[in-house]
């Protein structure tokens, strides 16, 4: 008899790598799914097959033997999900759960008759599915458009004033056969991000509500808790999370992207249905972290603490910049290590390359004004934006 | 060009392994010769070779195309490490320095020298190479005598009270062509542990002094800080600490196993170059856990915070008992981490046999009898001692 179940993981990409350190500990057995030999997770999961995530041969292989299966990304198609369900592998979160967050539109749809029946009011942006650029018109001007599948970092979302805005949208839908999806353009003080970890047994475990700053729709900055968040939209965001999760019956961690409207509100942006960027503040300042919780969850262990271990916590993204020049991210360690005995950083194996997420750095204390110098410092100087070049 | 240079780890045990998590967080590649398949750190290191580390064709093949190989364990002959020196590759700890956690005989000779030279008084209890029982008898009775290599966990060590109980020793000693070493029976109040990490460049971070529970040898239970030290002594443990660091050279991890005698001094027992037992309780109670910090140290980079994060912290090994009956390790997480939504479990992927250390618990918290009762607990309960029985 083994001496813990295997828990296959398809995609191999920075989440699942991030998976594999509380696996060490809980000695539970990874085996994973890698889009290619040596990617961010194959570096350091030794159980491992390369094959692409829209075979299903593929996912019968690496799930075989496997009692669950969980998810790097959510772009296994929905057919697949069902196919290994029904041979008796547990998907969590399940393709039923999952595919709101793969469609916009479905998700939309599903929060509008949520926030009804239960009478949460209302839950997301006012929103309309549109098949032409009249309709849109029709909808009015300014909006958002989206792609309802497909899009992810500020791919696939456009800010449309006028009908000229609107044609691009329905050229990439025309292209890649997705539905085009209309949102207001809320007017928003900040981006809030609520984070929770469910069960297939019921259990959940809420994360203190995050602010996250992003820039042309990338992640850069987490602070948690939100500074002056207004006690009642906290707890607001958290009951959302917590009740889409259980209505959504998603299993692992849910990450729930919000608007703080400037009229005090919050409105649910995006879904995510497994450990999430705005959650990697959780590895040093968590008493559980979001990628421990997660692997909890899925395998239907008790949860772990969401509780924060210091007042505030801080993350930055290192992101790769424009310039060439700049030497390999290890080469940064002399410097950001010696100036701060107190920084954490976790870099994913990937190299630089424009635009590309490449690692983050975590700060936690008293003073949130000196966690966020630490942490931008460190995350520039990686990135090479204070001179950290190649000799 | 790689990403960033590779650590050649000699060793596949539960410290190569929990060397892995910090390793994936900083992006450096691990490479580990494992002596067998599937071994507690073969479970969680891709990049692995299995064989002898006594086979010197073996060390140089793993690491080939390293810049620096460390351990896991003390084994590998002196000559070997030398070898690899002479090829290039940095050896840390380097072999003159790890010869003084092989051999307690070159050991205590030094320290004996560089607490006379220093002037730092004595730092060893009373101790001689003895050849014969007669030259015991003139050491006197009672004392302890150990093999000068080869022990650990308690094997190898001998409380000697009159001339029959010497026979034993001298007859190991004579099969394993080791020498006998007679210590003073120290009259202790408890034993404690340094720990300091210490890089090339000199740099070095001294952790919190703990006490250490021993149970026939074996580390049981550790408590960070130990409490009611007086700071004097806890001074004169970390400078006895950073001192033998220094002087011998010491690269990574030093654990100082110390006695506390009744009469307010403390000894040096043990030597390890290596993270270490008494070590664990850093991984959730400390800024920096020893892993990490060994990495650091040995890769020449800037040394992490070894500050505590909690008021106290709790460390409680799980070892396997003489039942037969037991379950696996992984059916005793639906209670214990029900019960306990803090606690913080490391399983190393062994099975359980009576006597093996097959895990440990960490608790933290501002109350110390809570820390002790859940961590008692929990390390309890997966042993099987409170029931936990398979069906």
């Amino acid at each position: 008899m083994p001496l813990a179940p295997t828990l296959a993981v398809i995609g191999g990409g920075q989440l699942a790598r991030m998976m594999a350190q509380p696996a060490i500990a809980l000695g539970l057995p990874l085996r994973l799914l890698a889009e290619g030999e040596g990617v961010s997770a194959a570096q350091v999961i030794p159980d491992q097959l390369v094959g692409d995530y829209r075979d299903l041969d593929t996912l019968r292989k690496v799930t075989d033997g496997c009692d669950v299966v969980t998810f790097d990304h959510e772009h296994v198609p929905t057919e697949h999900l069902h196919a290994l369900e029904e041979a008796g592998v547990a998907v969590r979160p399940g393709p039923d759960a999952l595919v709101h967050a793969q469609d916009k539109g479905l998700m939309r749809e599903r929060l509008d008759e949520l926030g009804e029946r239960l009478g949460l009011g209302q839950l997301c942006p006012r929103n309309a599915i549109v098949t032409s650029v009249a309709e849109v018109e029709e909808f009015g001007f300014p909006c958002v458009l989206k792609t309802t599948r497909g899009g992810y970092d500020g791919k696939g979302v456009w800010i449309v004033r006028g009908a000229g805005d609107a044609e691009e949208p329905f050229r990439v839908a025309a292209e890649t056969g997705v539905r085009i999806l209309a949102e207001e353009l809320v007017d928003f003080r900040r981006e809030l991000s609520a984070i929770v970890a469910r069960s297939p047994s019921g259990q959940a475990a809420a994360y203190p509500v995050v602010h996250t700053l992003q820039v042309d729709g990338v992640c850069r900055e987490v602070i948690a808790p939100a500074p002056d968040l207004a006690p009642e939209l906290a707890s607001r965001a958290q009951e959302v999370a917590l009740t889409i999760a259980k209505e959504l019956g998603v299993t692992g961690i849910l990450a729930v992207e919000l608007f703080e409207t400037t009229d005090g509100r919050v409105l649910v942006n995006e879904l995510a249905m497994r450990p999430h960027n705005t959650g990697h503040w959780t590895q040093d300042g968590a008493v559980t972290s979001q990628f421990e919780n997660h692997l909890r969850a899925v395998m239907d262990l008790p949860l772990g603490s969401p509780a924060p271990r210091a007042r505030w916590s801080v993350m930055v993204n290192i992101l790769g910049g424009e310039r060439a020049d700049v030497g390999r991210l290890y080469d940064g360690y002399p410097h950001a290590l010696a100036r701060d005995p107190h920084l954490r950083v976790h870099l994913y194996g990937k190299e630089l390359r424009p635009g590309r997420k490449v690692g983050h750095v975590n700060t936690y204390g008293d003073d949130l004004e000196d966690c966020l110098e630490r942490a931008r410092h460190a995350a520039a100087w990686f990135c090479g934006d204070l001179g950290n070049e190649s000799e």
